[in-house]
């Protein structure tokens, strides 16, 4: 099949889509799947949004309070696994996967993980390998 | 307010949620935001799932054909914020954000990705750096 054309130049990327020129440290996943939605899904995701935007952390629209340069970005998801044990919170690249998270916990996670670097070990279920091909990848 | 009591017992956890055992390498995220669904994200979607399943890599229960002992965990999310350049595709915790992504590209993305560990230049549009704050976690 022939492959669609895609836009290749760089200023009309990041013209189309000015996220591209913010500096991105982080992406924060949160689950709002069925059995995370039961336990506080989307008040921890709530809970997420408020801190990072009132923090200035948030990338996002200045329509939306949000910075346009800010360094995380915040994004729901649906069902990761381990449904049971929710809400699923995921902070990349580091890897780690947290869970039971409730929204009185959105605070610290945002202040010693994403602030300090320095993972909440009571809530972490998952830890991902660093780089599984970084050596690779950067060859 | 006092903190819900969380399990914290390695042995509950793994009971109540299998997946903690696997041998996680990877998370990819498919996203099935508004825009993302109009230009093919949930086909998208689709076709990371039947690829990674077959191939034996997308961790999750023998009932859905997939296996418990998997590498990668496959997780639709919602919107990233380049709504109008997806499909986005996230490879973590590579910090790899792909953009433009179609069906087609799903296979290559598997192969040349995840497989050998080797990027697709041609549709990355974002590299988070890599581990933020890996110095201070670790320490």
């Amino acid at each position: 099949m022939a492959r669609k054309k895609i836009v290749t130049d760089r200023a009309q990327l990041e013209k189309l889509a000015p996220m591209l020129k913010a500096p991105l440290k982080r992406h924060v996943f949160v689950c709002t799947g069925k059995s995370c939605s039961q336990v506080g899904g989307r008040e921890v995701m709530a809970e997420f949004d408020r801190i990072l935007t009132e923090k200035g952390l948030r990338q996002g629209k200045e329509s939306k309070g949000r910075d346009p340069m800010g360094e995380v970005v915040l994004t729901e998801c649906g069902s990761i696994g381990f449904c049971s044990i929710g809400v699923a919170v995921m902070v990349y690249p580091d890897g780690t996967m947290y869970g039971q998270v409730t929204p009185e916990d959105a605070a610290e996670i945002v202040e010693e993980h994403l602030e300090k670097g320095k993972i909440l070990r009571r809530l972490v279920l998952i830890e991902l390998p660093a780089d599984p091909a970084k050596s690779d990848t950067l060859a």
